[in-house]
């Protein structure tokens, strides 16, 4: 095997701690230390491994091939790929859908300038239901497409439930209607906005003495957030909410039905079930961060997404062991 | 919009017919010829355009941006793709798994001697199968992959049953396990050898007179073909098997079962539900011929498979508008 991948983690959440648990099941990268605002010697002593501040990055020019951007897309990600690419190639998964064209620019501007390679917005959505979009609407012109997301906790959601007077604690899950898929499955091509395609079920510990039916009330006629879906509310104890609802489990679809010939129909599906969604994305990151350490070998540089990138650069085999043995 | 991609069809049988249909859909794309070996005046009649002889295709050598090779895997492509792409960019769909790593060297010396670019083994399987295993297997290294396929006709067992004694015609279906694929997708990972995932399913249209028993028995325990499997076969009439059992509908899955972090399931399934394989496998073969034609005018010379090529360049938009729209 060539020299490990030698990997920085910047930022320590959920997704930062999976980026640690994903670089042990890769036997070509090696954590060389996390970045953080937070206190480095606590954060040493939690994860057993070097921690330093984010502000000390610049020491680690030459001893980090891939810095991966654990942050966040309102504040963290705006600022730091734009600076961070400048020193290292980064791998980031920026989500906001709108910004991404704005992001791009930026992030490419700053890595042409660092000659260094900033692949963004990877995971899955951005990122694997990107790439199943693209593929499905290349192949399949003719045809109609839907992006179903859940089970899974929408942190917007949760939030705007905590906010309801009389809330303690709340969860919300976006879960995709199965009867409209099993439609489109069969071939039928609806037309649906996304609350068509959603339910939202929201589970509540309600403050005690709290007036339970004006808190339902409140959260399904909230607008923009539940007044247009089909909303469930859910009174449940904190032993509860603790035990049945602190995973982090997400998943969905990307579905496109086409037409080809004389009217065949030609449906193509690609569907996610996780357990853990920061665990996940940061699977996705970490085959991304192999992809930016190669195409940085090879001269490369400047934004790249996941349309960019052969499939092949995402993987630790050679192209004659993948023709070989996936092909 | 930049000049037609310019394509010629080299042979016209199901797949053939698939693609100029498949051009027709794709208005960046022209066809120029088709190319035979059949009688071109009378295929030029049945088809409507302009038909040559195989033979003759060094002519269009100016005049073509990426020839489709539309041939067999036995017979035709390991012979055509070698002497055509070092006239042509090349597509074909060569799906015979084992001889892929030959197959890919012999091409490639003839691209390279060329200067053109050969995209083999392109349509489903090998090829979006294939790109899903290999983009499964990097984003979840730890986990166990299933590949179903069918419900579909499969041509081999099909040519299997009519060789049996008192059988006039029939068909085979490769039948996909529900009960197994849902234990999957519920998170077993099982060990499963592929007669165990597939049923096969055969329709039978008995000469008259014949002993149905001792088809059914013959075909039942015909060794490698159908004995290990769990087969059921219905007789059925000439007129049955004509209006029920002419289409070429296929399908299957990809499933990754995988784990990450403190044994989180993570689970992705890619899957095809396809009325008409040949139409299906067409329109990719066409989407890579959009590739092909890009690579070479990016100067890019040799063989090239799925894992090689960023998604990009199967979309006729420009990056800026997949950005945009589908990331």
């Amino acid at each position: 095997m060539n020299r490990r991948i030698r990997v920085g983690i910047a930022g320590y959440g959920n997704l930062g701690k999976g980026v640690q648990q994903a670089i042990n099941q890769n036997p070509d990268m090696e954590l060389v230390a996390i970045f953080t605002r937070r206190d480095p010697e606590e954060l040493a002593k939690e994860t057993g491994t070097t921690v330093e501040r984010l502000d000390n990055a610049g020491q680690y020019i030459n001893r980090i091939d891939v810095m991966i951007l654990c942050g966040g897309s309102a504040t963290d990600l705006p600022d730091q790929t734009p600076q961070l690419v400048k020193l290292f190639n980064t791998v980031d998964s920026f989500d906001t859908h709108a910004k991404i064209p704005e992001f791009y620019e930026k992030v490419n501007a700053a890595a042409v300038e660092g000659g260094k390679v900033g692949i963004i917005s990877t995971g899955w959505d951005p990122g694997l239901f990107s790439m199943n979009r693209l593929l499905m609407q290349a192949v399949l012109p003719q045809g109609k497409e839907y992006t179903f997301w859940g089970t899974g906790v929408s942190q917007g959601h949760s939030d705007a439930i905590r906010r309801v007077t009389g809330v303690k604690a709340g969860v919300q899950y976006t879960v995709p209607v199965q009867e409209v898929i099993e439609r489109i499955r069969s071939g039928e091509t609806p037309e649906l906005p996304t609350r068509e395609k959603h339910r939202r079920n929201c589970f509540v510990v309600a403050e005690e003495g709290a007036d339970q039916e004006a808190i339902r009330s409140t959260i399904t006629r909230m607008p923009d957030y539940f007044a247009d879906y089909d909303t469930t509310v859910t009174f449940i104890t904190e032993e509860e909410l603790a035990r049945e609802h602190s995973g982090m489990p997400h998943g969905g679809f990307v579905i496109r039905s086409g037409v080809t010939g004389n009217g065949s129909k030609q449906i193509a599906e690609f569907g996610l079930k996780l357990d853990s969604n920061p665990e996940f994305t940061a699977s996705v990151l970490i085959a991304y961060a192999r992809a930016a350490s190669r195409l940085s070998v090879e001269g490369v540089a400047g934004a790249k997404t996941v349309f960019d990138i052969p499939l092949g650069y995402l993987s630790p085999k050679s192209p004659e062991e993948l023709r070989r043995e996936l092909l």
